[in-house]
């Protein structure tokens, strides 16, 4: 065995820290921890600390100056296809929110003008999204009805937005950003799957010409709605929408295969809908069951600032619809904006986004737009044809104006199944199950939170799937936390080295000594465990030493390098143990306490009740302690506890 | 430095488990952590099986048998002692609750032979308590006016103790006694103080001889009324109350200093009460503004079975007062088991006290008895009286049905004002601010939320003082996982251990690489910190070492001892990291991942990916073969990440 030579230091208690500093430090790791301030704390001067702040704001002062004619370039071609598809699937995202087509236009103007000024990355397209919409039909549609009340509820879907952008915008600017990260992966995949699953049966009203359709998301009300009318399907407008679906997908399947040639499947919703359009113009399919779209009115945004509904019933329905589709849309956008920049190698401030996307809210609830945000797919299509900077955003944007002011009749003739074809193709891709085997294989708790986010979705209501998954991830935490590992250590042969006995097989025990590593902070949600558990573990250990006839045991080791901070009922705990252990002729004996937990102990006098010299640097040393105890004494005949009275001081 | 002489061990990652089994493993872990049924299931014979499994369900079966001629002695002398301060308790906590103070009577009556039967604890006196009381009164007396509709009030009563008793017993018996230790002793010690100061303002009612009153809680109402009654305030009453509060606090006083005296204090409610009654029947000072108990019913309990209310609306209030009063009553009567349990050095299992407690409550609620729990002074002087076993309680509960059956007219003269002095006795002790002072210098995060469970009950309602310190204490949890502390560690001159810098500031930092720690499990709701946090630290790092012209950062090793469990977010995480490294030319290097880990990493392929020659045992061996590498060569220069396309399977 390795002997060592020197002896090494004692355990340490970091110095004590003012409460006021300590607190600050808290707060900055918790909401500063990427130290996004750093460049300008660190400038001297006055003027160029405000040139360095307004930089960070506008994101756009910085890349602006380093812009040259071969990044426009890419920025255009990658803007025009963009908007390419942006016409046709805000169209459609607009449908599905129950709201007038034009919506979905107006939404790719204002927003994406805002994003390029304010976003800091630079491949994220701005536009709507499909799970966001139905979010918004649903919930506004359980109280407002969008067919008979259709100017209210195209004014709370603007307060709706409003709230949100303002909640994005509070959201980034408190720093609260990491507030998001409680949907944790899996659990958006099952959402994001079982909405997709939703919106698809959804379309089988416009694919089959219905008109009349039921409120509620759940599969069993849309399927009932579906057959209940099966009188009223229209065969035109079925084989209509699979040819296109057909369509859409083949080139979906092409551009999966060949990544070169994704511009193919950016473009075919355009040319389905111009193929649609001409094939009900020359057909005259309008009056044989195929619904078109209808007139949209010329011209851009107008202002839609004094639509807000502040009154109550609605506020709060608008606030509570607001929030949920906010959070969404914002998880969404920021996880799509961090991974392209991931490809691209460069840093994406989440608090900075989401104040960029508030504001792009705000704004566009101003300029009668509904919620936006990045969606992947669009912004996958962007990325793909070569954008540069957020310039692609405004060359899409011109792009919407210019159909907004010249080409909008071009879409009278646009028959309504197409749309839910364009949503249908979309979907299917959100469906991903492969990510949902990963899961299965690799976490099955994770694979749980994901399977209930869907079924929540597709069985109850969208909310109901939301509230299941976060349920669920937050439970895992605190089980984490309520229940931490406690594992035997052993040493590993010719090594100062210990381990878990479990995962090295190797590891042997030592007669007399048990060595516990607690795998997790102690606090009250996990103290009574831990007693309990370091008592069954002691018990057992007992009575495997008196099968055999060997040393009954003498020492307690707690390992703690895992045990990260402890509370007052942890200390407790450990006075409790320490106390039992006396009693039946223990030592407690400490190894590797952390720093806050030292500053804790030694504050606590804990340390002064179990002994300094029975805390120790490494588990080995404390091993070390112990077996020169054994080969010479047995350890301090434990003080008699005081029996005494139990302080009157509770009822 | 100790050179190694042999080649450590690999890195071990443990055999895969059937889902089933470690799904199994989990449970029990969750479940019965302290594994009860030890005994029984070593067993081989049936009927031995059968006999083990009754002396579990009930425990008197345990201690009968042993019980001798000086047990009985000593239980006689304890119950008897703890009757005398059982009768005016009962009464005073009955007007407390807005109930009939028959009641209180009762209470003492039929759930102390139950516990005596089925409780495992030897100390535990049985009985209502002031908190409880309140808060049946509180919660009920929002809906129903217990002076108008006395009845019902009654009835909900049994209803809620019913109820309490129900969830109590399926706790115990589904072993979820741990969702009890959801209350934190910080919260606890507050949300004590907070009650006890509320019920404590509350008797000035009863001091001031005041009639009306609110039926508000918190200090501003309660304040309010009395000083907008002050024309009403009796001085007689006034004075008589201050003269027993002043006797009550001595004695308590008295047994405080010498715990010996501990009968003087416990004596001095029953002392007051008589000399009260004598007071008022020989002064006739019931026409002076005193007010008096009246008549009491003679006889033991009646059958209330009759009396539970299962029809709505009252059966949801009923229903939520009694979970709510249950949790509280449990959270007091396991930990004053424990506690004394602790002094005694035998063990209780806190499941089975819940089902014993949830019995003798449904019983209870049978027997016009509201919610029993074991209450702090109580079980202190029953220790104190040097009680033996449960039978004190069959005594103590002898005693009050004599009481019942004779002596219930000897209580007619009894002012109320003495049954407030015995309340704000008893509740100024539970205000225990050496605890909230303790809490303070130990841990500050604890300190807040005492107080904000103190100020919730004082200046909102109960139920908002449990929320907020339930809300912050959950909080504290998920912050702890949320932002995990990240150190840096440095090696401990002329040993091979690596430790905090920050706590070890001899701990020598080497250039060219940097170690750091993660001190918590790494899952979704932490893992874009980390990934922020690491990357910051390496800036830093980077930025420090150009500003020295050291050698540039090659290698970033983690320490994951602490590292307890992954979930897929933060594999992904790590993949994530792994990647930004290799872009930057660094390698990472993996010291002492947990078996959790390993499973996890080896899954999803991450060990392949970084190479299973970079995940180490320790950190100094992770050090000395970076070492290695800087003195030799570069490290393999990283492969080209594939820019590749994003895959479109998403919107």
């Amino acid at each position: 065995m390795c002997k060592r030579t020197l002896q090494h230091p004692q355990v340490e208690t970091p110095p004590p820290q003012p409460f006021l500093i300590s607190l600050k430090n808290t707060l900055n790791e918790i909401l500063f921890a990427d130290d996004p301030f750093r460049k300008i704390r660190n400038e001297s001067k006055t003027s160029k600390k405000i040139e360095l702040g307004l930089r960070h704001v506008f994101p756009i002062l910085e890349w602006a100056r380093g812009y040259n004619l071969e990044y426009l370039k890419s920025d255009v071609i990658s803007g025009i296809t963009i908007a390419s598809l942006a016409i046709p699937q805000g169209i459609s995202y607009a449908q599905l929110a129950n709201l007038p087509p034009i919506l979905g236009l107006y939404s790719s103007f204002v927003p994406p003008m805002v994003y390029a000024v304010m976003g800091s990355s630079r491949d994220l397209a701005v536009g709507t999204v499909a799970v966001a919409s139905l979010l918004t039909a649903a919930m506004l549609g359980k109280e407002v009805n969008a067919v008979e009340n259709p100017k209210l509820y195209l004014h709370l879907a603007f307060t709706a937005t409003f709230f949100a952008g303002l909640m994005q915008t509070c959201l980034g600017l408190l720093r609260l950003g990491f507030l998001v990260e409680i949907l944790s992966h899996a659990a958006i995949i099952g959402f994001m799957a079982g909405a997709a699953t939703v919106v698809c049966l959804q379309q089988l009203k416009g694919l089959l010409g219905l008109s009349h359709f039921t409120h509620s998301t759940d599969v069993i009300s849309v399927l009932g709605s579906i057959f209940s009318q099966s009188h009223m399907w229209r065969w035109e407008s079925g084989l209509l929408g699979c040819c296109f679906l057909f369509f859409l997908l083949t080139t979906k399947y092409i551009s999966n295969k060949r990544p070169k040639l994704f511009w193919i499947s950016a473009m075919a919703p355009l040319v389905s809908v111009i193929f649609g359009s001409l094939f009900v113009y020359f057909l005259h399919a309008q009056f044989h069951g195929v619904q078109i779209i209808g007139e949209l009115k010329k011209g851009i945004n107008p202002p839609s600032i004094t639509h807000l509904v502040f009154t109550s019933p609605y506020v709060t329905l608008a606030l509570k619809t607001g929030i949920i589709t906010g959070v969404i849309a914002l998880a969404e956008g920021i996880a799509v904006g961090r991974s392209f920049a991931m490809y691209k190698n460069y840093n994406i401030d989440g608090n900075k986004e989401m104040i960029a996307f508030g504001m792009m809210n705000i704004l566009g609830s101003f300029s009668s737009c509904y919620l936006t945000t990045g969606p992947f797919s669009r912004s996958a299509v962007n990325y793909n044809a070569g954008c540069k900077t957020a310039v692609s955003n405004v060359v899409m944007a011109v792009a919407v104006a210019v159909t907004l002011l010249f080409l909008t009749p071009l879409f009278y003739y646009t028959p309504l199944v197409v749309l839910s074809s364009i949503i249908i193709a979309a979907m299917l891709g959100v469906i991903d199950y492969e990510a949902v085997m990963h899961l299965w294989r690799l976490d099955k708790f994770d694979f749980f939170v994901c399977l209930s986010a869907f079924f929540g979705v597709v069985f109850g209501t969208i909310e109901i799937g939301l509230i299941l998954s976060v349920g669920m991830s937050v439970m895992r935490l605190l089980l984490f936390v309520g229940r931490p590992k406690i594992h035997v250590m052993g040493n590993i042969q010719n090594t100062e080295i210990y381990r878990n006995i479990e995962q090295y097989p190797q590891a042997t025990t030592l007669s007399g000594l048990i060595i516990l590593h607690i795998d997790g902070p102690i606090y009250f949600a996990n103290s009574s465990y831990l007693r309990d558990r370091i008592g069954r573990w002691i018990d057992e250990e007992d009575e495997r030493l008196r099968k055999r006839d060997e040393n009954s045991l003498q020492y307690i080791i707690l390992d703690m390098s895992a045990v990260g901070n402890i509370d007052t009922s942890g200390i407790s705990m450990l006075e409790e143990v320490n106390k039992i252990l006396r009693r039946r002729d223990l030592k407690l004996v400490i190894a590797n306490p952390g720093a806050e937990l030292m500053r804790k102990l030694s504050k606590s006098k804990f340390i002064d009740t179990i002994g300094k010299d029975w805390i120790h640097l490494t588990v080995a040393e404390a091993v070390s302690a112990c077996d020169l105890m054994l080969h010479t004494a047995k350890p301090d005949s434990p003080e008699k506890i005081s029996g005494g009275v139990p302080e009157f001081n509770n009822v």
